[in-house]
């Protein structure tokens, strides 16, 4: 051991104060915590209390001090958001350090121009704890699979939405009463729009897919449901059919081999899983990523998806990585190509509607005879073939019928339900949700 | 990319064919993989059929024509048991070629001469395949979960016995039945003990203790017991109590902080898992590890923990780090300390019985009344605290109790089951599980 890594820290809320906490504590971790050291910390208010004590000296509300001090080995960035969080981790890698960040919105973003600054400086961008939290994730995409094809990553990687929709189906509770709950209790943001929308687990599986299968995909390309929709009767039904609902995040390639650019399909959306499988146990803040390939077979990582203390645990594994990789290397500039894991292959979203999965729709329509035959009737005109069809709530005001399909495409699909909706003894389309 | 990797590999079975297979068809793998070229591969006989095509020149019968190739920069061993093993691993040591091996055995019995050997010639010994086949689990507890104070590592990491306890819970079978069928569909070696005594995830967990507790332990010293004496009863009222049983592998620290040599605790035995726990969903061949640290909180890799793809992938994504790293450092003889992975502390089996963990005890007993009570006030005087206990089959010939405890020390137990097979009463001690 022995060559001290200075660390600059940007930003002391929750994640920044884990990783002060962790630096300032090495007793028992890896020996080599011992050899990083907290120099410089941006924070915005110098009279706010802290989770950690440090030094006046240490600290100043000015990031670029942060970034430009020659002490300052490697910069770690916990403030979030695009700017400035971008602009400063691009001025970082100019001056020749490497970079941690938690931050998945900049990376899912500007991911491909932070990785060609860092590349062009001979630097590493280190991310774990983008994803998942504490959950080793990021790197054995990197590192550890690297011998396998990749066929498809998936998983629940928002924890407030697993948090309410645990909720929803352990206590039949609906959407709004469990969110305002979360709210209160501090697991849902005032401003809950990035969770429940989906937008941050499109983010997530955004950066994922980059690292799965080699290349970047437009992020705002994502198809993305998040669970405000959601009817407490679905997660009922789901549980009365043998499945558990969550909103899962998958990105799966269409091609096997030899395409270019690689079609890949992307999406995040409220998903039935069924109870025995691996991702129907993963409740609460957990969450969870399978990883599909060949000669893997599948594999899967679970653990707390976010949190000062399993957030900070990939933070600092990101800087003693560098640390590690620097005693092995006296040359400036020399990167280990899979920790840098550049880009190496042209990826693209599909768009021909040709992704097969199973879906689960729900139809409001008349309590009538031969209404389930009709329903039947039109998915079977479209090709798509049924798993079971079941009524629930029959009454004079009318039923409902809920559909599992096999696998089929979305255009099957989606033709199968206008044919459908167009039939007089049907109300509407109720639901609509994926189900593995 | 660019700078080729030479590899020799000793044995081409099951998991050596893997291995070759991947390195021969790099398309759709990392780049990197392009760079690793095979060129040498001892076999014990030339004349046998292979799941791969190679060249009659790159084979030999000779390891030391491997180990000693000068085109061969990294050897892989995949032959397994102790002994040429251990030989061939510290001759390629000595002649600066970096090491990867699959063999859990002879890493758990000569770990510690084997890594001084690899410190002295700065080289690396790579052993991700050692445990859980493809799971990444090496890696993680060497580099991803690096910043925490790990509190305990558990797992099911022996796929034989998981099958076994699978298909005995499933069909409430009998062990002897299960076992002869796992023979002949080739989940068991036609000698099973190495897998059903416990043997094999005795070794495993030695080498994952090792790796989270920063030093070794005495393998010859982790009590082992097996599922050859578990009985198909246990299975079934362990089930209607709500739990499943399974082989579990646990190594855990006793004192938190500043202990040297830290004491730890390491077992093998079966236990009852409680059906919401994430390890008792893992069934089949597959394995789970979770590790438990501080401020990770808990995470769980799972996945096939054996199989020839599922080894062979953990086996190249070794040679690929090794590859990476090398290129980040032209410097012989420096290595990534966290790659390295050096024993940094001492550390030693605790044998005072202050382990503290739950247990199942079953015990034959006339069918009288008061037996509860006074098989219930042994434990009370003993210091035992009950969670449950509940009479089973009550027949003229006789009852089965069944008690599960809260957490105590080791020393409790034994005192209270000495006291109640002593009572007039009760005819036996019939079973002894854990329980988590």
């Amino acid at each position: 051991m022995g060559t001290r890594i200075g660390v600059g820290l940007l930003g002391l809320g929750t994640v920044g104060g884990g990783v002060a906490s962790i630096l300032l504590n090495p007793q028992e971790r890896h020996p080599l915590v011992k050899d990083l050291e907290l120099v410089k910390v941006a924070v915005r208010d110098l009279k706010r209390p802290r989770p950690v004590a440090l030094p006046d000296a240490m600290l100043t509300t000015d990031p670029a001090a942060v970034v430009n001090d020659p002490a300052v080995d490697v910069l770690v960035e916990v403030i979030g958001g695009i700017e400035p969080a971008r602009s400063l981790i691009l001025q970082a890698i100019d001056a020749g350090k490497s970079v941690v960040t938690a931050n998945k919105a900049v990376i899912a973003r500007h991911g491909t121009e932070i990785a060609a600054a860092a590349k062009a400086a001979g630097v590493y961008v280190l991310i774990e704890a983008a994803v998942g939290g504490g959950i080793p994730i990021i790197e054995p995409l990197k590192q550890s699979l690297g011998a396998n094809r990749i066929d498809r990553v998936s998983g629940i990687i928002n924890g407030t939405t697993n948090y309410i929709l645990t909720r929803m189906a352990e206590e039949g509770a609906a959407y709004e009463a469990v969110l305002a709950d979360a709210q209160r209790l501090g697991y849902a943001e005032a401003d809950p729009a990035a969770d429940v929308d989906g937008l941050d687990a499109a983010d997530k599986i955004a950066i994922l897919s980059t690292l799965a299968f080699g290349g970047p995909i437009d992020r705002s390309a994502i198809p993305t449901t998040g669970i405000s929709a959601l009817q407490g009767s679905d997660v009922d039904y789901a549980r009365q059919l043998g499945y558990g609902v969550k909103l899962l995040a998958v990105a799966e390639r269409l091609g096997k081999e030899g395409h270019d650019p690689l079609p890949l399909s992307l999406r995040v959306q409220p998903t039935l899983v069924p109870k025995d499988h691996p991702l129907a146990g993963v409740n609460g803040v957990n969450n969870a990523i399978l990883v599909e390939g060949e000669p893997i077979g599948r594999v899967m990582f679970y653990g707390p998806g976010a949190g000062a203390g399993p957030t900070a645990s990939a933070v600092v594994a990101d800087i003693l990585n560098i640390a590690g990789i620097r005693q092995a290397s006296d040359s400036a500039g020399s990167v280990d190509p899979l920790l840098a894991a550049d880009s190496w292959r042209s990826c693209v979203l599909d768009e021909s509607g040709a992704i097969r999965q199973r879906h689960y729709v729900r139809f409001n329509t008349l309590d009538a005879p031969g209404v389930i035959g009709k329903v039947g009737g039109c998915f079977g005109e479209c090709g798509v073939s049924i798993q079971s069809i079941v009524q629930f709530n029959a009454s004079e005001a009318g039923a409902e019928i809920v559909v599992i399909t096999h696998e089929v495409t979305e255009r099957q699909v989606s033709d199968a339900l206008q044919a459908i909706t167009d039939l007089p003894e049907v109300s509407g389309l109720a639901a609509h949700l994926g189900c593995l």
